[in-house]
């Protein structure tokens, strides 16, 4: 399994280029693989289209089984939201003997929160706005604590063409506990030719552009903007003086 | 501000590698610089101790306010617990026309999770036990509100020589919620040559070797082991069947 960051080749490590280079055969999802196009030269290439992940895992899994080295690509980190737990679940299923390494890329939180400064100095947490494989109760129930007990919020899945109340859902729970003017910023498509970087507050949310390839961070209640960055400051004591030390 | 990942030089990205060759002066903690001399040959460097992150900052600032070119220097991924606030902070106070680029890095969280199968599949929140900077009351808050809303528990700063209470407090309150069985996950050290890794359970948690260098990752009430490896299912129903599609 092999993390491939948000699109940039600048932001895949060697050890995933490695990876890639040493397998027999390279399997992702198409988006993805045009992304690194310089990777895949001489290699054979299995690639699929979006909503086939199960059958992309097992092709893959068949293949490993069958003893080939395959490199399967997975935009972002394959250990945040991904694919390394249905991996290891296909595995299971069909192969018990194949063995599963994991090389972590850059996830969206880590690259959209460089991209709007220093949100995630203090303690975040990562809530899924998609419905498909949790209840909705749930998701609102997450919502609450994490808005509750003061944590930056980073929202995956924000919002799809079909599916749109979940963010506002998300908004109106925020709202209970944060101020209206609270910085939330909404990176789309990080370090991709159609990147986008917006700075909003908790009030103006339901307003913002934000699709499916959008993360969302909601700051806390210490969070401040400053020449269009976001920043959370590490701590609730001022323990220490930045004048002098 | 670089990002230099876990340890590891094949898990530095090149964006972060081209930043340190095209800077004019590389800053930064020693223990960091020591695991990237590859990267520093024939740089000018300014090294220096623990607990000096403010000088070290403030230093790097002056020299690009001087209209230097600096790289400076941070393990892990910089927007994540880490130094980017305080650059943000140090520019503000003292040179507010220097920019300010985050290279992002694997976070302490990319890199465990990785190590430890697929822990991080579903919501989940960072928790830093530190009270250095964060009153113990709004520690136990977080740690309360994550765990009865079963997110996976990511916890930062998990114990040091002084500060052995927090972590005992962590498993106290997450076994209010979660089965003793409910598996952790602790890694030390991830991608260095004295890693290790260790899976327990929640009630085992204080018996654990766990230091200044590990991250600990309690599982939610979905979480499971098989052959060493933590997995967190991605969702609560199963829309997704694995064997046809």
């Amino acid at each position: 399994m092999v993390g491939t960051g948000p699109g940039s080749i600048e932001h895949i490590t060697p050890r995933a280029v490695r990876a890639i280079a040493d397998a027999d055969i390279v399997v992702g999802y198409k988006t993805y693989l045009e992304l690194i196009p310089e990777l895949l030269k001489d290699k054979e290439v299995l690639s699929s289209q979006m909503m086939q992940e199960v059958e992309r895992c097992r092709r893959a899994v068949t293949l490993a089984a069958d003893g080939k080295q395959v490199a399967l690509i997975c935009g972002g980190d394959p250990g945040i939201y991904a694919m390394a737990g249905l991996t290891y679940e296909v595995v299971m299923e069909i192969a018990p003997t194949v063995k599963v390494e994991i090389i972590p890329g850059l996830a969206a939180l880590n690259s959209c929160a460089a991209r709007l400064g220093a949100p995630l100095m203090h303690d975040f947490a990562a809530i899924s706005l998609s419905d498909l494989l949790t209840p909705m109760e749930l998701i609102e129930k997450r919502l609450e604590a994490a808005a509750m007990a003061d944590f930056v919020m980073v929202i995956y899945n924000p919002k799809s063409k079909k599916r749109t109340s979940q963010l506002l859902k998300a908004q109106e729970i925020a709202l209970k506990y944060r101020k209206p003017e609270t910085p939330v910023g909404i990176v789309t498509a990080a370090t991709r030719a159609n990147e986008t970087i917006a700075l909003t507050t908790l009030a103006q949310l339901h307003q913002a552009e934000v699709g499916m390839q959008s993360t969302v961070i909601i700051g806390n209640s210490t969070t401040y903007t400053w020449q269009g960055v976001m920043i959370t400051p590490r701590g609730y004591h001022t323990k220490y003086t930045l004048g002098k030390e």
